[in-house]
């Protein structure tokens, strides 16, 4: 297996892109990508995205290739739900890997402003089971509302605890030039929000956002592209049921936990190395589940420590520093491809926000409600 | 690079399937597969869909491996329109090539029946380009009838010619058992056929489809997992502007062109050593095209060859066996699925309709008109 290494990272600002189109949106992220590595021709592009049948649009890979400047290359899309840029990094992964490719464009890209908000919200249920879940009118923030109480009961965990997770992340994210909600806010404000689907309330969830990232894997013969190469240690994907109704446990998520154990045991690396990690908090509770299913705490703790002052910058590890998507913003397919970017340049030094020291960082994407995690390992 | 073998196959028979659901339909063709290699159980699956959010449903990968029982693999689904079997298959490859993986099921699986077939002829539309195409109200027939009347008349090529290749493709399918359209049709019938978008007539067309294939992918280590493995000698993608009226050339499918070649020269193949193929023959115009950009044919001449005879069982090369996508259908997702798995069983020998003797087989799965193209070299 040939080794990977990212040598080049785009982002577009996370927030409402209405005045530009998708694939505009993705060209923004790819040149900046192409920018860090001289304009190196890719041989291959992954998209990662969700929800681009909204605006009656697939086969994206072609058109953003195509538009992109890149006619005749390798293309295809990857879906995992909101876990789509976490397999895309994976589908990259495996090409360089392979050795089938040397240079490969991984971009995740969406647009969930373009559409009025119900027809967007309906859309980001089709991560649930349609058949099972969905015939009841449940929505996504419903299905996690369920995890939410379930989880304050068996661990007596208090709303304010849960509450303060989106405190920190708006002081991190206030800091960061992508990030789409840059205010701080206080425990107040989140308590004191509307109701989205009791207990959730509107500050324990992220935005909804347009946005796109990029990156540029390569091999060891091309690591040379960049200066500071940034080596994919580990990478793991693992599935679990859609359907909540059929977990093996409401308060753990199961493949969160297998994705990363996976993606560790191939990156040679424990929990305890880990520096720096951008986690997929879309909601607090989400937050929460997988701090421990990835082993930064133990069972029902998270919020206990978070609460404590754990997380913060300057702690090891120092979690989501771009603010996470409930301040950075959760652009569905993008956000994963965000993820390893950020990540990539708080390794390399130069992520323009919160920066803290770091040698290994992981990410975790999640798409559904636990049902699609991709766990990735960076290392300098 | 690892070698990667197809040591299963399995498809459910093309056609209506309201009666199951995806997931359903899907797990026939797993299990069909899994029950050729003993019940392994795999460590990936991928599937290919381009159009499972007409039914509010995505995040297909976690939901049909966990209803074949496949709680905690890797999964993920890939997209690149009509060719999304095709880039599935691709995908497979490169998790078994990077070594990753040793065992990988790859599932293609569409349900196109499930809807009005206005809205299902909208959503295959997304293929097409939805800001510089869709907005002129142009039908995916449309496109490729502005193709077939510039062929016909840049070539001097008659309609009846055309034609003929409907009257072959069913001669073909009406022997096999997984066919959609299993009836023999005169030149009349097509000739006579309504018009769909002229000069495309109804019979010029492949039927809306629901199906599902699937292939189960190994390594050198695992081949015994099969008495009659069959290689992956080169497979290769290439992605083409989805809007026609930025392409190069109207009439040579650019992207077929050079999938082909590339995974020929992985091969270290000709076109000339291929005893069997399964090309895209969505309508009579993509058969010719295809067949030319794959370089069966020259250009302009590849209407001629069938009129006279060519391609016809026996003949080296046979195109088609199975009835194309005229004949045997073309669950979109699951086309390009269908055909490795068919020409596999050529190569074995145990394809249950017409068969023919072959060692090198290939297969072409086209997504949009010819915008993301995946070619498969097949060696016993």
């Amino acid at each position: 297996m040939r080794k990977v290494y990212v040598v080049g990272v785009g982002m577009t600002k996370v927030g409402k892109h209405t005045e530009v189109s998708m694939r505009d949106l993705a060209a923004e992220a790819i040149s900046n990508a192409l920018d860090e590595v001289g304009n190196e021709k890719p041989e291959a592009i992954v998209v990662g995205n969700m929800l681009s049948s909204l605006v009656e649009q697939e086969n994206l890979a072609a058109l953003i290739a195509d538009h992109a400047g890149l006619r005749g290359i390798c293309g295809l899309k990857v879906e995992g739900a909101c876990g789509s840029g976490g397999v895309a990094v994976l589908t990259g992964y495996l090409m360089v890997a392979s050795g089938l490719y040397s240079k490969v464009l991984v971009v995740g890209v969406e647009k969930l402003l373009e559409r009025p908000t119900p027809d967007t919200l309906r859309g980001l249920a089709y991560a649930a089971d349609a058949d099972y879940e969905l015939i009841y009118g449940v929505s996504f923030a419903g299905l996690n509302a369920l995890i939410m109480r379930y989880y304050m009961s068996k661990y007596n965990v208090k709303r304010e605890e849960l509450a303060l997770w989106s405190v920190m992340m708006h002081q991190n994210g206030v800091k960061n030039p992508y990030a789409q909600l840059r205010n701080e806010i206080t425990l107040e404000t989140v308590l004191n929000s509307p109701v989205v689907a009791d207990p959730i309330r509107l500050y324990d969830a992220c935005p909804l956002s347009d946005g796109a990232a990029a990156i540029y894997l390569t091999n060891e013969d091309w690591k040379k592209l960049s200066d500071t190469p940034v080596l994919i240690a580990g990478v793991s994907n693992a599935v679990d049921s859609p359907d909540l109704s059929s977990r093996f446990s409401l308060d753990e998520l199961f493949a969160s936990r297998l994705s990363a154990e996976n993606a560790l045991r191939m990156a040679k690396l424990s929990v305890k190395d880990v520096d720096v990690a951008e986690i997929h908090d879309a909601y607090t509770i989400t937050a929460a589940v997988s701090l421990e299913s990835i082993g930064f705490a133990e069972k029902g703790k998270a919020a206990k420590l978070w609460s404590e002052g754990r997380f913060k910058p300057g702690d090891k590890p120092t979690i989501n520093p771009s603010g996470g998507l409930k301040s950075r913003g959760h652009p569905v397919g993008a956000t994963g491809v965000y993820q390893v970017a950020e990540v990539v340049m708080q390794l390399r030094g130069d992520f323009p926000g919160v920066l803290v020291p770091a040698e290994v960082g992981l990410t975790q994407n999640v798409g559904g409600v636990g049902s699609n995690v991709t766990t990735v390992l960076l290392k300098r």
